[in-house]
């Protein structure tokens, strides 16, 4: 099943897809639901984040070879991390599906995507252990980090490299079906492929992140967990188009447009 | 004026305080009321967070004497901050007054409060200049930044050490008439003052932070900017209660308990 959130008319909603369509409830996939008998064309709707997140939970260094890109670019040693520690992210940067990411005027050349998968929690969970973990999920979305790498080195928080309005794109729709092991995840720029791996080849699994963190703080339906990125980026400019595709998820896609 | 959130026979709602009663309102600070003519006794009610943030901004170290206490507890050397560079809370340990903080049992000895002012945003700002920042203020509530120190040096990030589920106390409610200039931050344990500073004096002011942060992130009704605290704290231990008094806004109390 896939969830849709959604604006039409006015209104938001939750939706179920149905093909090129939307099937509307009342309600939502946290509380509980019902269809409206209602349906549109997913072209007639305003596609929304899938989920306004209670509590961004953000991975950080979880796949290998963007340990080391960052070591390099940081001029650090590579240091793998020795726990799964999360950091955390600010809703005001997300935006949806097609929508466009803005570069402010004084951002440098070095401008990169992280192709992320999300985690959608669906239960609350407070003490779990790593195999019961996924029992709590809700479905999977896909997440891009921007990060503008001048700033990440410069400032002393990830505030502004990572958190500037629109730096956030998530989505198309949560998904409830994709398994872990089959997900592939492959970034395009303008059309052609940047990267591509394999999206469970992390340092630590969406299993012990949840479970760590559920040690200290009771996780909530409607938080998102971004797992991390794998490899390196080119720079990204004014006028490319971003597409993310997980495999057994769908494709998050945005254009870039640079201020004045 | 003052704003209270409250919570009386299941509903929650804002109110005025009028002495030692709230003049419940529907409605809400940001986006309009009007007074409803019921009437709470504050004793009959139950105080929640006085806003649930969009976004909990954290201005970190932004006093002097703080951050010569940290660099000399985890081995560096004193480095004030060039800028003024925001981070983030998580909504999760968010508790009202008079709510108890609950140390996980693998806490360390080293808990310790950090006394905080909360700058609650009344009006979006993006791009405004330190002489409007003001301007774009609802009030000032009162935060403790509880801090596991050990977990703080060990972890990567501040997860933990800052973030675990009743680590952030934040009330009792938002002063809208509290003067910047004239408030004095007083915290004590179990009746006994333990530091006194004058709030205002920081590293980076309120409407510096609001104006760096607008150049990026548009400001949102609802957000809150915690703005650091100054000095030291004794380590804190099951059966304390944590008060802090600033003045023109009142005093946010919470009683500790370790679990067993």
């Amino acid at each position: 099943m896939r969830w849709m959130r959604f604006e039409i008319d006015g209104n938001i909603s939750y939706g179920i897809v149905d093909g090129d369509a939307v099937k509307a409830v009342d309600g939502n996939p946290f509380e509980g639901y019902q269809e409206t008998g209602k349906r549109h064309a997913i072209s007639d709707v305003k596609l929304l984040i899938p989920v306004v997140p209670k509590t961004f939970y953000a991975a950080g260094l979880n796949y290998v070879a963007h340990v080391e890109e960052q070591a390099r670019l940081h001029g650090r040693e590579i240091n793998l991390p020795k726990k799964a520690d999360v950091g955390y992210r600010a809703n005001n940067a997300l935006i949806a599906h097609g929508e466009t990411i803005i570069l402010p005027k004084d951002v440098t050349e070095k401008v990169e995507y992280e192709a992320e998968l999300v985690v959608v929690i669906g239960k609350k969970a407070k003490n779990i252990t790593e195999a019961e973990a996924l029992d709590y999920v809700l479905g999977y979305t896909i997440g891009n980090d921007l990060s503008e790498r001048s700033w990440q080195k410069e400032d002393r928080t990830l505030w502004r490299a990572k958190n500037t309005d629109t730096f956030s794109p998530m989505g198309p729709w949560i998904d409830t079906d994709a398994k872990l092991k089959d997900m592939e995840t492959i970034v395009s720029v303008n059309g052609e492929e940047k990267i591509r791996f394999e999206t469970n080849k992390m340092l630590y699994s969406v299993e012990h992140y949840m479970s760590t963190i559920s040690r200290y703080i009771e996780i909530q339906p409607g938080d998102v967990l971004w797992m991390g990125t794998e490899g390196d980026s080119p720079n990204l400019k004014h006028g490319d188009v971003v597409e993310i595709e997980i495999t057994g998820i769908g494709t998050l896609s945005n254009p870039i447009v640079k201020k004045n």
